[in-house]
């Protein structure tokens, strides 16, 4: 058993990243988009994206300064992504983290628009820290963007809504959420190995973090996916069944519930050895694998 | 009379921008998303910004290996504004450069989508510019960045989405268009300066750009409202008197159409002056001066 109190370890990784979220957008902004994007951005959630960045960038002694932007743009990113995926033309949510959606609360119109800002502003934060830091910190630039684009995310959005759960291939839908889920969580974990001058030419912990951010992104989608059938809105904080009441193609449509829980175990089981490949070259990784056991058993 | 033939000199520079704007998305992907992207950044348009971006870029002998990709980014940040304005939460527009918008031809989810794609992907380029140029690339992209974000084009948008022609008065029409449509147009004209180590610390020449850019930027938009009640839709490529129908703020409902064209006229004047203060630095401003006497002069 770890000694790592994770939750609280979390807390405070993720009162980092709304302290640094609070300024980006001004409280009672006169502009409307500005405040939809701020409601959206501050409307809460787990924050794991910035605060597995945060936790490897302490677990290379990497540098807080450099790191802290980069890790609220990503929250900012996967925001966005968030807002246009509820719009009524994509999947029409109501409900998000238990609050209204933005275009809910705000109108569709300015909905689209908050999204494009929290993208576009993202961007804005990734370029002056190219300007501040110079090249490592324009290629962890680029690895974000690419991770938030047509080879990643937005890609996976792509696949994802031309596919039905009747004729979606299990390899099909695991590209999808290998570009839709686990592209951003990819970005997160190697931002801070880029942007680390001591350890950005070290091979063997590219590989090791690359497989690791791999399992973990798929783990992570498939417990989405079962909690989304086992889960009650009250504890998910969003609405419940959509997926199969919308004939999405899942983990839990393709594999069956058992299935997934089988693969599931598998993944989990994967990611804690590539932790151990990581341990096994100088790093302590208590708290990954903390934060690990706390994903395996959330149940929101 | 300048002796500059303007429509073939622009017919180079579009064709440059155009080739390199092939290779940005192949033709028939797999992905619908990609195909959408590409049909709307390949539907023609006369490529006003990164025209000007390369006019300006050989004023000043930049380098075009750094400025071009510069260039083909603007462009589809210009672009993937147009497919989310004609999204139905917005304009609702059918018809844009006289064929289906995005929208029309591949539904709203792809054009949300595809305008998101076209966004993240600038980006991609830009900090792709930033890793092999350095600072003062990672400068014009930060400058590229906020043009289009919420100080700039999206800013614009949200004013402009909140804004009828009952209550807007001068000050804010003019906000509105000054970021709306004017901040993308700065951004042509000051990227080959902040990326031409020969010029960049040449504070005179940055103040006459902004203030040609300035210019240029609003007698632009007074010309569309003007065009917007004028022109016919075959001529234009789009729908017009849709401002008058909408009721939405523009020049001509704020100052009527005489009022309009008076001020067109003191625009285009203000414009050539920062021309002639360009050339007084030492500039050869001959294809400048053709390419506004163009605009004055355009009919769609």
């Amino acid at each position: 058993m770890s000694n790592v109190d994770i939750k609280r370890e979390m807390s405070i990784y993720r009162d980092t990243v709304e302290n640094y979220l609070e300024g980006v957008f001004p409280e009672n902004s006169d502009d409307t988009t500005v405040r939809a994007a701020r409601y959206s951005l501050m409307v809460g959630g787990k924050r794991i994206r910035p605060v597995l960045m945060l936790m490897i960038s302490d677990m290379l002694c990497a540098d807080r300064e450099v790191i802290l932007p980069f890790a609220a743009a990503l929250e900012m990113i996967h925001t966005y992504s968030l807002i246009h995926d509820d719009l009524p033309c994509m999947d029409n949510d109501d409900l998000r983290r238990g609050m209204p959606t933005c275009h809910v609360r705000y109108g569709e119109a300015t909905a689209l628009l908050a999204g494009d800002l929290l993208l576009n502003s993202a961007f804005e934060i990734i370029l002056e820290q190219a300007i501040n830091y110079g090249a490592p910190a324009a290629l962890a630039g680029r690895f974000i963007a690419k991770s938030a684009g047509g080879t990643g995310m937005i890609g996976g959005q792509s696949l994802d809504i031309s596919s039905y759960s009747g004729t979606v291939t299990l390899d099909r839908l695991e590209e999808i959420q290998r570009k839709k889920t686990g592209a951003l969580l990819t970005a997160a974990i190697l931002t801070p190995f880029f942007t680390s001058e001591k350890h950005n030419a070290n091979q063997d912990l590219c590989v090791a973090l690359t497989e690791y951010a791999s399992h973990l992104g798929l783990s992570f989608q498939i417990k989405d996916d079962i909690l989304d059938v086992e889960s009650s809105p009250e504890v998910l904080g969003k609405s419940i069944g959509k997926d199969a009441a919308t004939d999405k193609a899942t983990f839990v449509t393709v594999y069956g519930l058992d299935g997934s829980k089988n693969r599931l175990s598998q993944e989990f089981d994967s990611a804690y050895a590539s932790i151990r490949t990581i341990e096994s070259l100088g790093f302590d990784t208590q708290i990954l694998t903390s934060f690990t056991d706390y994903l395996k058993g959330r149940t929101n």
